[in-house]
């Protein structure tokens, strides 16, 4: 039986015993389908998060995607072509239930202008890097990514903590509200901007932010005592990061960490201009397209400038992952690139194994389950640091949203070997329902962006495609649920792509079998991907695990 | 045993009962990468055709994938990336024994300089459509292609015949020295220049080509002559067509079809500019690469201007694929455009029921195989009049290359038909061999190309390149045996993204349940792609044949 939502009562959180769908395979990717809306941004457009990212075309896609999953048998397979549902055919029992290719535009068309021309057209939707895919599992989906960067930080700046330290952040949206919580999670004093009081809001009734500051003065206070104190904290501030990043660097003062999460990707759907009311904007993202990405794109370069100048005296600046260095540079900061991406900066090494965010929701709606495999976790990874203190730090600190749902980093065995485990788990009767696997595109086989996953990659092949490609074709190929090759919309469209996977597991030994090959063969190639680029670690992976790489 | 191969000794003809592999399917697979390079331009470079189109990324490569092929077992896939296998992992016996991704580049970074840097560093490789997939076989491939653009035309413009009619046309390269045959066994009088009295010489020499003229002036009497008995004839012309063209307009002669073959859509490795001989090319294209862009582009320019100018003056004037026009304006004629793309202009009825050039292959080596299927097709398919028109006209006309081969133009359920015929025929003995199975990638949902593929779509959707990308994915879920993403590299960098798919008919039940699911599917896709965007033939076939369209 489906929960109440309160955020969104139209949009119930699935769960309960009650199949609606032929099989559990099909019922689980129909309640992750809910699941997204459910604690997506704004449902009732089936926007997910980052402004455009969507679960479905259209209201007619989505009733035609809902019956589709619902009637079809275990040997079809479901088409879906950027949120719309276009064929259903006859295919095999081990062969994807649903397949999906969103938003991929032919290279030298991939541009913003042509994708919102085929958007307007409705011909094309983008589906982020989870919302299209189903695979949202709200703010926490992005937690320990934004927890981990903060650690590395710790350990390479600041002798292993941020107790007393100052971070720097702006973006409170889908994905960006994840910030004030993985920062106080890492115990620094971190204060998030938002243009937009109601994003404020809503992270603090959710539990992600602690405080919100009447104004900057007030803000600044807050955070130099708890500075002094040594305490962690999250303070929010209303405002446009474009004004506040500059009059923070006119007082003199330097945060120890300067980073930003605002949807500086797309300079009409996301990013504020400065000096701009959300109601202006709103009113010329149909007929003033121009003249907001000029706007969008001038106050960029005050935001990034103010960024520049935190890194010359001296403070850890990173950006994480939204364009705002190639806005900036196309606004004429020739430098903009002096910031690092967190990838490169940070997360390389972890990716070289193939360790990176994988995740399970309990289709069951039940904190229980979730509960029973962060014990499950636990003792089966008593060694692995960064993954129990992880889960002991979330099961404290993170509120569920929708489905209930877990993220940590794992690799190479890592992840099918719990996967398995949760399946027997499921066939055992020790949880309340089925599991869902699925893992961020952000992964290290699943993703091609030369500004962001693959940025100067050690061989130079940033900007090569193949990889996410073979990976969608191997999952394909090796019994996963569903399967997905996502690029970039709006201001990412021509940035990236990526593929993503999702697997149920419902604790029959046919699950237990797509677990394993579709889990293993995906971080196989996500090692075997950085190994082919040079990367000593992989090396030792496939020397250590066995994995099947063909040296050439 | 394999066969001498006259033309490349030291790349002999597969063939044979032998098996080097533990199964047809995985010598199957082998056979064909070794036919791409016996019926090759540069087996030595691994290239097979278009100036850059390789089988393998390097000789290391090629040799890995030999030893990969020929060990493997049936549960496993082999990765290749850009012509470089880099991982055999364990899949099920229903999952493809070889996936491809080859020239994959992020959106922003398809370009053909990116192309080169990357090639440069060894880094990737380019795959035409059928080198890097092992599925080219030899100008014949085209042919019938050819042949039916001229026909349709023929139908539209000259009741029917192009007896009498004169065709100009340049480039008697891989895919080009199919013209001179095609416009013959059209009935026509076909003049064809190329700048290389070698690739001359060796269409005349596989009798593709009747006769080369020593010079402009013979050759127009000798296509005048022929013109007035209406007589079919092939007349080559070494020349540079960007000089040849515009003289033959000068000289107010206007030819009834003007085409183009050269590979314009490489600036540096495949165009040669007027003035320069082959040797100043192959000097310059390491060191003086802007150079040679700049001189083919000026070439270019003069080389459409003339089609433009015999457009104007009442000629049927046609772009075949090669991309000229594209350079063309990039060069300056604003409206290169004016000159329709083939598929739109003569194709596209038969592309929206999915018909497109289906092809196979006598994997024992014999002629007599393709023979026995010749009259099979005749047999099964008496009332599909281009299909027994072409089999007729090319059982008298083609030579075979490298191992016999045969294509014609099929659409859904004749394909599964045909395919499931001839596994009956291997099956009972009455073949020498097992037959292997492919079409080209420019098929109906296989290719997404906004300048020859789906340019001017009825619903504008030319550039969404989610339809090949979900062919890939759907055929790795439908028991195909190789399954390969192309997207363009050199000029064609940016311009096109493409599925390939290859299957062997070894005769067993689990072949034949192959080719009914690969082959059903891909085409059911193809259909679907064209009734998304709008064409009625497609809901006509979706209607008769119970395809599994979903409507939204
Ligand atoms: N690590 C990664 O690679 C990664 C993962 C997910 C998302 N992202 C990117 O991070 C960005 C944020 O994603 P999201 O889902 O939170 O987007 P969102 O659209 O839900 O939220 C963006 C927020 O930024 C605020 N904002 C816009 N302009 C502003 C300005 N000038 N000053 C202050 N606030 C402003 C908006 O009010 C909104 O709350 C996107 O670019 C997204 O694509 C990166
Ligand atoms: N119908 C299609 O969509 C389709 C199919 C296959 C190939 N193509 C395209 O057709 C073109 C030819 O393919 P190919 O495999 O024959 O290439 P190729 O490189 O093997 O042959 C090109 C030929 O053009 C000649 N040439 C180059 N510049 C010339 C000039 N200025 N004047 C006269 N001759 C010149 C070369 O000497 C060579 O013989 C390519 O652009 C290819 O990509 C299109």
């Amino acid at each position: 039986m489906p929960k109440p939502n309160p955020r969104h009562p139209n949009y119930p959180i699935p769960g309960g015993p009650e199949l609606r769908a032929k099989g559990w395979r099909q019922e689980g990717l129909l309640r992750l389908l809910e699941n997204v809306l459910s604690v997506g941004e704004d449902p009732d457009n089936l926007v997910v998060y980052a402004a455009l990212g969507k679960a479905a075309r259209n209201w007619a896609s989505h009733r035609a995607i809902v019956k589709a999953l619902t009637g079809m048998d275990e040997d079809q397979t479901l088409l879906i072509q950027s949120g719309k549902p276009v064929g259903l055919l006859k295919t095999h029992a081990k062969a994807p239930l649903v397949i999906m290719a969103n938003c991929n535009i032919v290279g030298q068309w991939a541009k913003a202008e042509v994708f919102y021309e085929l958007q307007r057209k409705g011909l094309i939707c983008w589906g982020g890097l989870t919302a299209g895919a189903w695979q949202y599992i709200g703010s926490q989906g992005v937690i320990q990514g934004t927890y981990e960067i903060f650690m590395r930080i710790a350990e390479k700046r600041f002798g292993g903590s941020l107790a007393g330290r100052f971070i720097l952040t702006a973006g409170l949206g889908g994905m960006g509200g994840a910030q004030p919580l993985a920062g106080r999670m890492a115990g620094a004093a971190i204060l998030c901007v938002d243009i937009d009081p109601e994003r404020a809001a809503k992270r603090r009734a959710a539990g992600y932010l602690e405080q919100v500051a009447p104004d900057l003065d007030t803000a600044l206070a807050m955070i130099d005592e708890a500075v002094k104190d040594k305490r962690a904290t999250s303070i929010g501030l209303v405002g446009n990061a474009a004004e506040v990043y500059p009059e923070i660097a006119r007082r003199g003062i330097v945060p120890d960490i300067v980073t930003d999460q605002t949807s500086a990707h797309d300079l009409v759907y996301g990013y504020v201009p400065k000096g701009m009311s959300l109601d202006q904007v709103k009113g010329l993202r149909d007929d003033g397209q121009g003249q907001l990405m000029a706007a969008s794109r001038a106050s960029i370069v005050e935001h990034v400038s103010a960024m520049l100048e935190f890194q010359k005296r001296g403070a850890e600046v990173f950006d994480n992952g939204n364009l705002i260095r190639t806005q900036a540079r196309e606004g004429g900061i020739a430098n903009a690139f002096d910031i690092p991406i967190f990838t490169e900066a940070y997360l390389r090494p972890l990716f070289a194994r193939a360790i990176g965010p994988f995740r399970w929701m309990a289709l069951s709606g039940e904190e229980s389950d979730i509960a029973r495999i962060d014990d499950l976790v636990l003792e089966m990874f008593p060694d692995n640091r960064i993954v129990t203190n992880w889960i002991r730090l979330a099961r404290e600190n993170i509120p569920f949203e929708g489905l209930p749902a877990r993220i940590a980093w794992l690799g190479h065995g890592e992840r099918t070997a719990l996967a398995l485990a949760v399946n027997k788990l499921v066939a055992a009767g020790e949880l309340k329902g089925p599991i869902a696997f699925s893992r961020d595109h952000l992964d290290a086989g699943a993703m091609a962006h030369p500004n962001i996953m693959t940025e100067r990659m050690k061989d130079g092949s940033d900007a090569i495609a193949d990889w996410p490609l073979l990976d969608a074709m191997l999952l394909s190929s090796s019994m996963a649920d569903l399967v997905v090759v996502h690029s970039g919309g709006g201001g990412y469209a021509g940035y990236m792509t990526s593929c993503g996977v999702t697997l149920i597991a419902d604790g029959t030994p046919a699950a237990a079998e797509r677990l394993e090959h579709a889990l293993t063969n995906d971080t196989a190639l996500g090692v075997i991907r950085y190994a082919d680029a040079g990367y000593e670690e992989s090396f030792e992976e496939i020397e250590a695990k066995g994995i099947g790489y063909v040296p050439v």
